[in-house]
């Protein structure tokens, strides 16, 4: 199960009422985040999430908007006395940036590791889930993300028994395991049946739609996508700025087939996103506006 | 007149309920802040004041607390299409730590200006008031800084007609121009009184208490002072992380004969500072626990 917040909703600066765009997942008692405005930290004290779990960070980009809260964040994670690492993930530069930023907290009881992703895209496995960071088209180099987590097939009591495979070894080859006993070969594939659908996750921020996009979030459980302007004349101005309108996110996740679109880094003029979502939703019925806070915990589907 | 706002009244993190410890006063068309923590602009945004008529920007020191919000703000003046010059004043490094924060906001329409400031004591004449920075004493470099606004003597009618002082240069002599017309020298001295008490206000956070302190905070209006602590049992965690207790700062208030003390920059542990200001008025009666968005109008005094 993955537990997943979306801690706030705006672009370019933070209001008293929207927190910067920011994306927290739990899964299996660590947890990740993605950019990192001014002000996430407290976005997450609202949620009343803990820090002390979050073991990778992800940059989309470092426009001030989605990193200006790192150094706070990192601050009081070491006042939490934190000493386990830290993993940041980002376009190329991230230990400059984030070097630079330290010069006000220059002092950590944790290390950091820096992943800086190469190429147009790269996956990650980390903490049992698999993240894949891919190029989009914003005006500086700026990476979405997707999570998924896989699930193996279902455990078939029939083959293990006419395989007269030893009932000790069955959770462990559930698990994936492979054993070697009594001078036999044990492999999952023997007791299950074939990869169920898993768990996926997409996040894309400030970027034009691109076909990079509708591949990656392709079947995501849910998509997590930058609207900036709900009204429709501003679709020039989105271009200009290499941003989207609503429509241009309903339209990537009509493309991609994802079951649900949430979308986020609203511009500050922006006040009530809801007004325009009718009309977003002629595009993908499956449309929310979000907002600071959103969550939702995506199981694994139901089984018959 | 001076505008003052307690921004925030936290130091450490911000907090959901609390913003980090930022001062913002408003004098004739002109705004200055001191300090600017990880949510100063969202602060601004609540107390509904304008950032275009900030000129000048103080820092008391480079703790994270005291300077996050750095990159945000200036991205936010920029984007409201600033094009004045922005005095940046602070301790020594000044421009290695603010150059090093925009990393992540390079481009910016307007230019700063920097002044660091020199030796213990440093004044500077700015916008119609006189800012000091004094040296208080912290784990690192740090000033606490006093903001003045003199005021000339009172217009002495009858010697502005006994000396048979032109009519039409009153105006301008009240004003401080010195005159030289029909062959004389009208000078303000001529017809102002003895000067009379201006408006001083007094800010310093993270420091122990210092003669220095005392000294420059001496006969203000509105003392602004840190004070970390309010259980009287942390008296030594203040000394070891040169912090204040409440105690301490109203001992300063009382010892330097203000007339109003606002505490500030309260632990992330101490909700509730009120629970022992009875106490702290024991040392010092006008003493008042700040919070966020404390606000007040310093005037000139009631004339007789």
């Amino acid at each position: 199960m993955l537990d997943v917040c979306l801690l706030g909703s705006g672009g370019m600066m933070p209001l008293p009422y929207r927190w910067l765009t920011s994306l927290m997942v739990r899964y299996n008692g660590s947890s990740l985040l993605i950019d990192c405005g001014e002000g996430t930290q407290i976005a997450i004290k609202e949620k009343g999430w803990s820090f002390k779990p979050i073991d990778v960070i992800c940059f989309t980009h470092y426009h001030g908007d989605h990193i200006s809260g790192l150094p706070g964040l990192l601050l009081t994670m070491g006042n939490a006395e934190r000493t386990e690492p830290l993993t940041l993930i980002g376009p190329k530069g991230l230990e400059r940036v984030v070097n630079a930023l330290r010069v006000i907290a220059p002092e950590l009881p944790f290390p950091l590791a820096f992943r800086e992703i190469q190429g147009a895209e790269e996956e990650f496995l980390l903490n049992g889930y698999r993240l894949k960071a891919f190029r989009v088209n914003h005006n500086v180099l700026c990476y979405g993300y997707t999570l998924e987590l896989s699930r193996a097939g279902k455990f078939q009591l029939e083959e293990a028994l006419r395989l007269e495979i030893p009932k000790q070894y069955w959770s462990r080859l559930q698990k994936g395991e492979t054993i070697r006993a009594d001078g036999c070969l044990y492999t999952p594939d023997m007791v299950l049946g074939k990869q169920r659908k898993g768990i996926k996750l997409t996040y894309c921020t400030d970027t034009r739609p691109t076909r990079s996009i509708v591949d990656n979030a392709a079947g995501s459980d849910l998509f997590i996508c930058e609207g900036m302007y709900g009204e429709k004349d501003k679709e020039t101005k989105a271009r200009e700025h290499r941003h989207m309108t609503f429509y241009e996110a309903a339209g990537l996740a009509k493309d991609a087939g994802v079951k649900e679109l949430w979308l986020t880094h609203y511009s500050p003029s922006l006040t009530h996103p809801e007004e325009y979502m009718e009309e977003v939703r002629k595009i993908f019925p499956h449309s929310q506006a979000g907002k600071d806070r959103k969550s939702v915990e995506l199981d694994f589907e139901k089984e018959d």
